[in-house]
């Protein structure tokens, strides 16, 4: 395989389901599947008994191609073709999530039995990369959406999202209590809404530290109990990255490594950048950790890591301030861990002629960890 | 075609290529192939005699396979794999840039008749998208270099680039200082660099007015006549965007429009976002023309224009504040203007499962216009 490449271990992502199916209990995990869309992390994770949110018509033939039965499909993205709703309810998938009154219309005029997830808006602080208004509605909204949902017969919940890689063990109290006060105030108009969607933003293993995802499981579970008593609705959640971030390793090969009198420091030019599938770097927000073939304690100086196209945004990490060994060398591999997510499909078709990420798996039978 | 597609129209690259010939008269055009690479715009511009910029093994055959030859392409991306230039040197490619010595040692282990061009740095004031310090190197080491290069044998020659839509006409001065000082000081050691490469920067036509080109051809000709008399080297160009910019219309569908509680605008969601093709818009910094099916007269309000995606980033005008027809509908397609450069080349090869945007192409026999 010709670097670059991501290769995907299948056993962490089997791994990740349990520990977050453990941490959440008894909530159905929904895969979303844009994180990363190849079928046998999709294959793995149906054999496990997850469900999946799709975004497109592509994505929900692709899961329906991986022997997923539609009950087990939610269509989460808010913003869809008329066209696209009747496709999806014609292939039997039934859960729709919308934002605005016009998007319900959309969903009742094509599948009139829904199950209808109201995505409530949420200013995300504490995350690493927190959400703009694109996507949610306001309390004032959600009501009235969910009481029209209500009153055309559809089952009804409500969804959330606290913001990619959250690291505010709290960032789930809040909002969990606007969806309590919008069950109590729509269940006097019409049917309740039976379930809550606790969204994504479960972390993935990055330089700065995250708590472990038991830790996250505690907290989210003692904000339900502190809003809900033992009354919880129906849970689902959305983890995308949290499933797949840590089981990919990207392999890149340095191609040029640069000393220039305009800069003191290194340029270590490598074979993928921002846009063949680092797109997660741009603004230096995710960093990810990296790995050469030189011992931990080899003398090493500060770099500016770049892709290889002719584009002067193409850099990787430049204010992050990274550290490589003093001898690397030209045509050696940098492996960059946790790169199992938002890579291989963001990557670009082919700027500069580049192929777009290739991703490969591994798929090693669990070994027991011997006696002690 | 299912939106979103782009257009280009052929003819409109035909004339901007006779126009910056005109402008720039005597250079030889090197087109930048990254800014669009389609086969019909290629082997348009082959049959008007222009060369070629690559930067990468892909385009070199993209590019002989529409029959250019060798002598016509220039590897000009200063991060190359040694195995590329060796294969470039075996289809018969004799010109390739450098900004540091290593990268030279790999040309002339490879290419040992080459053409070298060194590249310049230069800090890019009055372009919309100013480069980083990822090409190009200083005075002192762009003189070590040429110095190598021609005592190894080798043409040698200067380039650099004035930033991307540069609108400061006298952009191109001060470099041309450099080069010329270069010259000189070069050719008191060993063989003198024989061309200077202008690099690109010609812009396109994007809601900020720019000057017609041939403006930009006069203050380029002053220049090189203030900083090299009757003495001018040789001159080339690497023009992308000016070439194609303007021949590119992209079609996109009015997915959603939404008004939510959270924002006291519209937000008009189209299929085509900046994973899809518009990456440019990021930072809001190229602001496209939009045309609707709408009289310019209609009444208009502020929106906010976003792509389809799952993802909170994928918002492709907010802060630019641009306004749409209130009677704007869902099915409706945009036409967004000047959209030919850094595109199709740039999108996704299927985030949220979206296709990558589709090109097409037209070519119409160009009518006289009737007499007066």
């Amino acid at each position: 395989m010709q670097t670059p490449y991501v290769i995907i271990d299948l056993d962490i992502v089997e791994t990740k389901f349990r520990e977050l199916s453990e941490a959440l209990h008894s909530t159905e995990l929904c895969y979303a599947v844009k994180a990363n869309p190849g079928k046998p992390v999709i294959e793995r994770l149906a054999a496990l008994g997850a469900s999946f949110d799709v975004a497109s018509v592509p994505e929900i033939d692709l899961v329906l191609s991986c022997g997923v039965e539609p009950a087990r499909i939610s269509f989460g993205n808010t913003i869809k073709k008329q066209r696209d709703i009747a496709y999806a309810a014609q292939q039997g998938i039934t859960r729709f999530t919308v934002d605005t009154m016009s998007e319900l219309h959309k969903v009742l005029a094509e599948a009139p039995q829904a199950e209808v997830c109201v995505r409530l808006f949420h200013d995300c602080e504490g995350a690493d990369w927190p959400l703009s208004k694109k996507f949610g509605c306001g309390f004032a909204d959600a009501k009235k959406i969910l009481i029209a949902a209500g009153n055309a017969g559809c089952t009804t919940g409500i969804s959330f999202h606290v913001g990619s890689q959250q690291r505010n063990l709290d960032a789930w109290l809040a909002p969990l209590q606007l969806c309590q006060q919008l069950i109590t105030e729509v269940s006097q108009e019409t049917v309740a809404p039976e379930f809550v969607n606790l969204g994504g933003g479960y972390p993935g293993s990055y330089l700065d530290d995250t708590p472990h995802i038991s830790v996250y499981g505690d907290a989210i579970r003692k904000s339900l109990y502190d809003v809900f008593g033992g009354n919880t609705p129906r849970l689902m959640a959305e983890p995308g990255r949290y499933l797949v971030a840590d089981a990919g390793t990207l392999h890149t090969e340095v191609v040029l490594v640069s000393e220039r009198d305009i800069d003191a420091r290194r340029w270590v030019y490598v074979d993928c950048g921002v846009f063949g599938g680092l797109a997660e770097t741009l603004g230096e927000s995710i960093r990810y950790r990296l790995h050469t073939e030189h011992d931990a304690s080899a003398p090493a100086s500060q770099i500016v890591l770049a892709g290889p196209t002719c584009d002067s945004a193409d850099i990787i990490y430049d204010k992050a301030g990274y550290f490589l060994p003093d001898n690397l060398q030209v045509g050696e591999v940098i492996r960059i861990a946790s790169t199992g997510a938002y890579t291989t499909s963001y990557s670009a078709i082919g700027f500069n002629g580049f192929a777009p990420l290739a991703q490969g798996y591994i798929n090693i039978v669990a070994m027991k960890e011997p006696a002690v």
